[in-house]
């Protein structure tokens, strides 16, 4: 069998060895697993941009995956922590919403509330400022070697969740929002790719965007809209940000319009 | 046999989850192979910064190395997508420049142009806006556990090649262009320090630098000139950045004077 | 066994290529070791933020990990170049300080000064410029090949500590100045936290912070004083910037005062 990974996804910056310590630890209890570095530059404490890049990563990895995902702004109260089975691959975090993507929706999510006593090293104990060295590193490395997920603590029920915004169907198409902006300026809305269709129209910012295949449809430096890599309606700018040419950002509108309405 | 290593250079940040997906793929296909980061900072579609990072690492990885190399502004045009292989390492990315210093005068380089119903996963398909993870990965992944270069499309002829800054033999020495700044504001430029001999002198921006053997030679915060460690002539500030100092970036000129010339 | 474990730790930043040659080098000359990242981004040349991020994690991994850090502004002086074990794990870099967590106070230190003639790839030779890829990389990967360390040079005694600013204990408590500020803007000061208590009071920048146990204790925006993960007085905000709040940094004094004398 080859070798068990666990993926990291963080908001402590790297510079700091915080990063590094949690990697030690990982080391030590779990020597044969592959670590992989997914970010560390999350802004600080920002748990939904936290749950927006596993939506786009959790599922890629084969099974028996571990995700350990530690935006955990609530260290230190009395957020549950947590560690579940999604779709055979495991996620370790707080419980404050940064594993939505996984949790959400799926038929045979299980999870439990990390009991220190059963997970933390005996000898070291678990700092309360750093649950992601002392507590979810070591939930991690147990389940990298497989551990199974109840010997980790007791069932817990109802993970938190964080609230999508739904995106509407209307008469004449859909109305939704801006969910997010990544690296390149794209905007990713709510509305699914599926409600529209290539010649449909999506106005944000007082402005029509025609649905196009690929980013190649039009000139460089002209706005689009296409389906993006995740199946969701993307607005964005050939070689250029549709963020700045647009002006808006999340939770800004925007509206699709279906087939002659769109013209 | 060890494991087969694959590199991963792009400009897609890493906050957005988008190498965590394309990371994802290659363990789910490439389960053995070893996934190293190299930067995935680079400036938004950046191809030339992509070719001078590739520059410095691809041949110091071992023979059978994949360097996989996304840096794609034209994803979702008519671009070609590559797999090449170079010195018996393997590059796969758009053929666009990014490869330039693998595939630029060697002699057993061979590029296919990558088919996708040869490479891409059946049942997912590809996202016209994301190769990298649909196409690229895919590719690399395969060249990884093994799979025979011709297999994975048709033999490409003439990759694009970035124009590189031919430096000139002068009667005095020679001329040449800056043609990177890196992280400590060294400034690279196009000329080989075989070019010159310790004690010469490099002229930029109405200064007169002095060619020697390494940054010691001279005192803190003074400029000096040095053969840097890819081979070619740079300028510096000891403890400093010559890029502030000197007030000059890419593109400015520089002009070397040989032995007496330079008295 | 399981493969030995190669960290590596720089303020090469990650786009220019370096870090991706040196890694090149691990990967040709120990391909059997496992690599992972720390940190790249450490401020150019800031040998303090190298020591301090070490202190966090080297000892945190495995007996036999092989730590490289590479903050050497001296290249290409007179600085000398370290192998050292402490603690059975193996650690690689300039001479200046950056391992000084590693070296200080261990009972059982051994260093040796790396000989290019015994270390570096005969045929390359060394870059005067670039010993992170010349000279301790080739060290780094001949120790998790498992090459004993006294064969990698002369032994050398006395290696460069940076100093550390020493807490006094007072009358009333104990004085003691901020260390580090991370990226939540977190202070970490020089005092132990087993010299304070529960309910005692640190007073900096003319305010007073009572020691808590965690930062649930106070509310949302409420500075307080903590036990950090690495046992030393904290001073943080919950949900917020300590280094912004109180408007201090690095250097600045802070007092602990014990007992009645807090209140």
């Amino acid at each position: 069998m080859s070798a068990r990974r666990i993926t990291l996804l963080t908001d402590f910056g790297t510079r700091d060895g915080f990063v590094g310590a949690v990697k030690g630890v990982l080391a030590a209890l779990a020597p044969d697993a592959l670590v992989e570095d997914i970010a560390h530059d999350l802004a600080a404490g920002d748990v939904r941009a936290g749950a927006r890049a596993l939506a786009r990563y959790w599922a890629r990895y084969p099974e028996g995956t571990v995700h350990l995902a530690v935006v955990d702004p609530g260290v230190g109260t009395e957020r549950r922590a947590l560690a579940c089975s999604a779709s055979d691959r495991f996620l370790v975090g707080p419980d404050n919403g940064v594993l939505t993507p996984a949790l959400a929706g799926g038929a045979a999510v299980r999870c439990v509330r990390l009991d220190p006593a059963r997970v933390a090293a005996p000898t070291t104990g678990i700092a309360p400022t750093f649950h992601g060295r002392d507590l979810f590193a070591p939930a991690a490395a147990a389940l990298a070697r497989g551990r199974p997920l109840q010997e980790l603590g007791p069932a817990a029920a109802d993970p938190v969740l964080a609230a999508q915004p739904e995106p509407v169907r209307t008469e004449c198409g859909a109305e939704g929002v801006v969910v997010a902006v990544d690296r390149f300026g794209n905007l990713t809305t709510s509305v699914p790719g599926s409600w529209g269709a290539r010649g449909d129209v999506v106005e944000a910012a007082g402005r029509s965007l025609v649905l196009r295949w690929t980013y190649g449809d039009v000139p460089v430096g002209a706005p689009l809209a296409v389906v993006d890599s995740e199946g969701r309606i993307e607005l964005a700018v050939r070689d250029g940000s549709a963020a700045r040419v647009l002006g808006i950002g999340e939770g800004a509108a925007v509206r699709l319009l279906r087939g002659e309405r769109a013209r």
